[in-house]
């Protein structure tokens, strides 16, 4: 008999700011697994971090920092020439900030994914990724760091001793070296929401071809701030589903392994 | 035989930002017990507070929070609308941003002093002391709240099942209800050290008149961003311990209780 | 044969930030006569003003500065507790900022009109009110300030030496002494847009009484960032329209009495 | 005879921050004759924008904008990544608020000369170089585009139409392309009063040497914010006017040409 193939289902929430809305946390929330929440620097804020907390734990979802460089403006997205010390102490600090609410509402950080440019620097640049991994150590040793799978980021966390979680993409393609097709190419992001669960199905079963080897994915990104997001969610969950993937959180995945 | 008098110093550190120094922390760092570090909303940054947590660590000085108002120009100092919600998510976030260093650094908080115009509406304003004991709270009913002596903050701190620690302002004259004289009135500010440090006296031994009460003062604030800091720090330091005061951290003093 | 009456309709444009979207600035900007742009402070980044400045003068709508406090998690909603030289100074930073944009597009600011919660105060409070009036005389004194009818920002504005513009609400009910109706009280906001649309009518022809006084109405305030934002302007045009109103810029306003 | 050399003395100043102090403004300004003030996003608030550009004017010093990159913690000296929209656009946001205050001042502005990392990108960059260019035109093609000599800017400048000044920086040393010596390498940075002076001498009457070319260095730049600024500066002064050179203001300069 086959073993039953698991997978955890992440989405970036908690990205709103003030007056201004992003995303459709409400509806994402009961389809994910896991909740990356955003931690005040690239979006978020306190009341905000608050309220997206409370609502991961009424639909036990994990609770995730999502570190970003400090650019409200460009959401996190803009390169930033930080220093690995400032890189460690604002990751520090944004994943602090988030366990504070995280306590305040009877639960606990079990992962940590960074955001926008922080996450495309660190899966390539292994100084920016170490420093990452040392400030989630430092926090806490059992705290699941999430990388792009086959990353800088992920080979930074299992030398510092952390968990990793390899992140796939449903709707990105991904070139011969595991590596994603840039989104300039053509077919670089897949829109069809039929098409997105065929390759959610395909990351969960035959990992990422990277040369010769296979990454396994641990974690599908699913995105909450498009029109199509619940929709998209939907399709994917119906098609693991439907193929007996079991969808569960990350540390569920790992004590079972 | 007279029982042995303990005082605190404490004094507001880290509040440094980026380029802009601010204080002179490593000068008063060997001088006192507890070190209120700035959050990185008025003031500090998380490189500032990574070294400051550092600094007091070193020195065997116990790290509390001073979180104040998102106001950075305004170094807190400004009174800002907040709801009584905005308040406490915001200390929350401060919070436990420290929390994160402190962890890092193999040590842990002890207290919580808000900061500017924070501490002084929570000084007067019953919602605004609830919202702040409140965070602190949830975060941590082991912190040690410290707030002005016999003031709202104390008495929220209380009822909230925190332990509170008195504040006294050896540089600060009082009036017979308790309170600071508002510093616009001609005297309000000592400025000789040799006075602060007997005003210090005062304070440890007599404690402040509140009509017929007496408050008792557990730990006495040293300001250490002005030219003479260290100067007044040293005299206040050789006049307590002159008269047999012990000089010592605030859970040891309410540990001794 | 009685006279044309004319009124201008504003509407508060270029509040988006970075990714963040608020307003619906396309729909309205053909249903209005003047844009009050946001400056950066409370919302709007350069970017966004840049953009908001080139589709006002594709329009041939008139520019004008919103200027806010510098708060954009609070929106400018919150109050704070600025000095006179700070308010001042903040004013002047503001319309500077967006006078370039101006300038880059061939076209100049032709009014003033401050946010949320620092038009509040400027209302009432004349030492707020002449700072910014003070503000708007130094860059231009031939902005037209535009406040509250009836309000301590018009009677500053007039004792500068400023065009003013006297404000109203078409969507809000009025005190017998002039003033809005707090929001807190039953029927204070009227949502019917048939309702908004009588109103602005009343506005127009009979002014507001303020005790004996009627205070004549030269700009009415629509609101762009509810989802009936665009019903509520074609409402309210087409009813003023369908009288003989004459919508128009405030300076045609100006110079027509 | 030989004709007069002219150069002008350029420092930055308004670089403080609320409580935050940088530099030795007051020093400086009678040591100089061009200032280039901060607009707020890498240094400076509106307050001490206001009260910068007075000094300089009680001086007779010339006013001019300094703009930076949106990032007060890293002091505009971190690299970030926007695109020549988003330079363009905060460019001109920086430009127009400095004029206001020059403006109320009864005094316009002279020049614009970027900052920190934006200027070190755009005298390599030529898009950047472009964007800022771009900007400046804009707001006023009059205004003096000051870049480093030889650079990609100072060749945007040119090709904008704009009136461009070659800068030289007095306390470093040049490699033989003309570009400064990175100051990593030994001897980059030249600390000692006299040489500095000596240098600023040999670039005034020799240019700096870039090839077989000579660029002909209009403007010097003084550091204001080290503890030897003002001895520095002082230096110069005398070192140029011992030997007949005339200093004065860049809109001078260019006229005598």
């Amino acid at each position: 008999m086959a073993p039953v193939l698991s997978v955890d289902l992440n989405c970036d929430m908690g990205e709103s700011y003030g007056r201004y809305q992003l995303g459709d946390d409400k509806g994402m929330m009961s389809l994910i697994t896991s909740a990356n929440i955003a931690c005040g620097f690239h979006g978020g804020d306190p009341t905000v971090m608050a309220k997206t907390v409370e609502l991961a734990k009424e639909h036990g979802v994990a609770v995730g920092a999502h570190p970003g460089y400090p650019d409200l403006q460009g959401f996190g997205r803009r390169q930033m020439g930080l220093s690995s010390e400032e890189i460690s102490d604002m990751v520090l600090y944004q994943i602090g900030a988030l366990s504070a609410f995280a306590r305040a509402a009877g639960t606990q950080l079990v992962h940590v994914k960074p955001h926008g440019s922080l996450y495309n620097l660190a899966a390539q640049d292994i100084q920016v990724a170490n420093a990452i991994a040392k400030a989630v150590y430092m926090v806490d040793s059992n705290l699941i760091l999430v990388g792009l799978a086959g990353s800088e980021l992920t080979s930074a966390g299992k030398a510092a001793g952390l968990p990793v979680a390899n992140e796939g993409f449903p709707d990105r393609r991904y070139l011969s070296d595991g590596s994603l097709m840039p989104r300039v190419q053509d077919g670089a992001v897949i829109e069809n929401p039929e098409e997105v669960a065929e390759n959610a199905l395909h990351l969960v079963f035959d990992g990422i071809a990277k040369g010769d080897e296979r990454l396994i994915v641990d974690t599908l990104c699913l995105h909450g701030d498009n029109p199509k997001a619940v929709e998209n969610a939907l399709h994917v969950r119906a098609k693991l589903e439907s193929k007996g993937v079991r969808i569960t959180r990350l540390e569920q995945i790992f004590t079972g392994k």
